[in-house]
């Protein structure tokens, strides 16, 4: 479940061994905003609000929500010039199951390849302590040649980028976007 | 307040007059997305989750959380292979009050513009029915040239672009964008 993560908790683990791959990419993010290299953010949580209390003018309190199922891909945002979206997965399985991600983020993900975006997964084997840029277009191929119900880590080890554990950034995917998009960034 | 808005609560008023803004951008950019013109969502709200319930397996319920001050502007997207990120606001008066939008709001679209993305504002002049789309660098040339606390409508009258109110889009800025930036989308 989503909200177990800290980070939608808004807290931050700064530091913290064995930290998850939304923390992990939070931060990344945090490092490159602050270096100005891009703008990307993880988008909030979706939620249906129901009742809302005011004790008084300044504090709303939301004394009753319930989440909703998103219609996009959790991040995006802008990076030389070019449209950036993904959607960040962990998973403790020898390959990565498909019903981890919500058909309708696979169809967001199409769009923005159609509509000149770079769209792609980061998939984390924690395991293997691996973690993959698979490229949307890969993604489609797999799902448009095969009916099996999860993506082997083979397929990532052959078709994806291993993206290397750093300190600083510690998930640094816009290394791998800067060698696949050389000619086409700003 | 945001929260009163009917779209937040993920009601869609069909065809009812004297929508607001929110709603009339959201219809806007379900049918850009429906005419696979551009892919353009509003962000959800953010909000801190203090207390959930699981009263079973599949619902969870929030009984506690808090709205938090937004560090992006609401709506963003791709449009022609670019990158599109605005803030949207309504104002009753006959200027707009600069405190409608946060500073890190500001400071964001400076980022978008930095990067190499399309930002700006759209505000409607409720009590005379106007509706203007305002790119972000003549926000920040006022901004940058007088210490007033509000933006004219005339300011708006001149730098910015008025959008024609329509039946389908209802706010149809993509059209301004298209003018604006005819030679450089895709």
């Amino acid at each position: 479940m989503r909200f177990k993560n800290t980070a939608s908790l808004g807290i931050t683990n700064y530091g913290k061994r064995g930290m998850n791959l939304e923390d992990d990419i939070n931060l990344s993010n945090k490092f490159y905003l602050n270096q100005n290299k891009a703008v990307i953010y993880k988008k909030p949580t979706p939620i249906t609000i129901v009742k809302v209390n005011y004790p008084n003018r300044e504090h709303a309190v939301i004394k009753e929500a319930y989440f909703k199922t998103p219609s996009t891909t959790d991040y995006n945002g802008i990076y030389k010039g070019k449209y950036i979206d993904f959607e960040a997965k962990e998973t403790k399985l020898t390959s990565f199951p498909l019903t981890n991600i919500h058909e309708h983020q696979i169809n967001h993900l199409r769009k923005i390849e159609e509509h000149g975006g770079i769209g792609f997964l980061i998939v984390r084997f924690v395991k293997f302590n691996k973690t993959f840029l698979l490229e949307s277009n890969k993604l489609f191929s797999f799902l448009d040649t095969t009916k099996r119900k999860s993506i082997p880590l083979a397929y990532f080890e052959k078709q994806g980028h291993l993206i290397k554990d750093k300190y600083q950034p510690r998930v640094d995917y816009l290394q791998v976007i800067d060698k696949l998009y050389k000619g086409d960034l700003l």
